[in-house]
């Protein structure tokens, strides 16, 4: 488990701002199609495909209905299928039960398919040996499992020394992928998406947290945030290159059957590069950032913090950050750099 | 799903007053660890116990550490567990979540065993044909897949006429067990807890809700609540007889193995009867029953009620339950008829 409480506000508000996160599936297609193709099926009971990091499963019914139906064409029998959806303890699960009994949900696709979640990091083994056939996880195994405490001072990786978050990113790769090895079936497979680094470092979207390095200084100033704790804020993200992405499969029970790169379209601009509507971009913005960077930057404030200041403290944030988007659109595009990963289980 | 938002409060609020439900652990040991040595267990993956109306979890960890430890001391290896806890889609999913990561979860006592959960009506089929292999369900399944909205006016089924609700109640009994019996595994086992009826239709707790009702009187004498809602309230159970409870049993692949009554011993009583403290038990007894009848009863309020005026009308209620308690104890103390089933699945 992390230390910090890196998780989310309630009332599906994740949901409802995790477009950029969403866009990632459209790369990740083909390779979802090939892990469903080379995949063992079981002999018996149900195929079970389990979404590491799913959030609120806004964007797990894609890749779902993707596989139950590729898998489908090659079973002689309707094969039963069980997802299931892991996030942390403090994920919004009502928001994710809410989407699976609603009308688009792939429940409602299926017969036979049935769903369940699990609340603790994938950072831990979450499932009984040799559980799973086919793991997916999107958008979220970027995420350190505790956030780097020694680099005080540092919003988050991108915008820090490399060397301060590379061996902590280390080490939890290496374990993301033995944890997954146990879980994983012979014959298993295993796609992840998550934003990585180019040669220099770039991910394509270090920037978005400028606003919020900004707007945490500008309350510094003011007095209204203490300097201690703005030290303690850490987003826990760090963005892997080529050739650490691939570091843990040299030898060892996963082996890697595609690597590949893909820049992810950015829907929230291409939104505001046709309505020209700042304003609704400055909105959509600060509400994907807020959405995956609140839980982890005011849940550090001293416990001297009554909700109320919190909230407000956040509140002022994120406005500041919805200013600046509206000030300087262009400024705030994003071309995520995608390494999308296939691992097979021997 | 229900139809109705039959479901809880949020941040734990059950959790801490379900200790009525959680006392009807002790009269199903002996039936739990007989299931654990008829189980037959699976010759590969992991022992699927499923937990059907897990509400946060609280009472689920003992029954969990008993099935767990008895039948590992029949298995020749360390047998991998996968526990299932389900309830409605509405149910408190975070309280649940941190239940099993705190310090008393079963997930800390034993390794190789791990937890899911499943948002989803118990009257339906959550998960995949033969994948339970012990299933366990208390002081759950008494509860109705639907609002008997045939019978208005009257709050619950123990103070109506029983023909009212028995029909609605006999059909729900044959789908549970038809679900059931899919899920389960060829020589599952299936044990239940439910609140049950004698011969002359008396549960022992028949008269729990009698300040609900005379609190909702008062409300509509005032004109706070009007009458139309008054007669929309109901909190959707039924206490089966002994004929009822067999009564799907007769043939099919479900076998009845056990069938057993109990009193479950009432701990809040206990305690008022050891301290003779009436405002502890008043405000034990009123939390206990806004925790499992506020949903039922204050979700079919009209639709221009804000959510402030729901939560009044909620609080005036428990408040005047609670003074009801106080002014006269004895009236209040239960003796739960509890019936014990084992079901064999063929």
């Amino acid at each position: 488990m992390s230390s910090r409480d890196t998780t989310m506000r309630g009332g599906g508000y994740y949901d409802r701002h995790s477009r950029i996160q969403g866009s990632v599936l459209e790369p990740a297609a083909a390779v979802l199609a090939r892990a469903a193709e080379a995949v063992s099926l079981p002999s018996s009971g149900p195929l079970v495909i389990t979404d590491y990091g799913s959030a609120t499963g806004r964007n797990s019914a894609e890749p779902v209905d993707l596989l139950v139906t590729a898998v489908r064409r090659r079973a002689e029998r309707v094969l039963p299928v069980l997802v299931v959806h892991d996030d942390q303890p403090g994920n919004d699960f009502a928001a994710l039960f809410s989407t699976l009994t609603g009308a688009e949900s792939y429940l409602g696709a299926h017969d036979g398919v049935f769903a369940c979640a699990v609340g603790r990091s994938f950072h831990e083994q979450i499932l009984p040996e040799g559980f799973v056939h086919l793991g997916w996880s999107s958008a979220a195994a970027h995420w350190l499992s505790v956030p780097a405490a020694a680099a005080p001072g540092h919003l988050w990786a991108p915008r820090a020394p490399r060397a301060l978050f590379a061996a902590h990113a280390r080490r939890d790769w290496a374990t993301f992928f033995r944890q997954r090895a146990r879980e994983l079936a012979p014959g298993g497979q295993l796609v992840l998406v998550v934003a990585s680094a180019d040669e220099r470092g770039a991910s394509g979207g270090d920037h978005v947290l400028d606003a919020v390095c900004d707007a945490l200084t500008d309350l510094v100033a003011r007095g209204a945030l203490r300097g201690s704790e703005r030290d303690r804020m850490t987003v826990p993200m760090y963005f892997r290159d080529d050739r650490e992405l691939v570091e843990p499969f040299k030898d060892g029970e996963l082996v890697l059957a595609e690597h590949s790169t893909a820049v992810a379209p950015d829907p929230l601009w291409l939104d505001y590069d046709r309505t020209r509507d700042a304003a609704a971009y400055g909105d959509a913005f600060s509400g994907w950032v807020r959405a995956f960077s609140e839980g982890a930057l005011f849940s550090v404030l001293d416990l001297d913090r009554s909700p109320a200041e919190r909230r407000a403290l956040a509140d002022e944030t994120y406005a500041a950050v919805n200013a600046a988007v509206r000030a300087n659109p262009a400024a705030f595009r994003c071309a995520w750099r995608l390494g999308i990963l296939r691992l097979s289980r021997r």
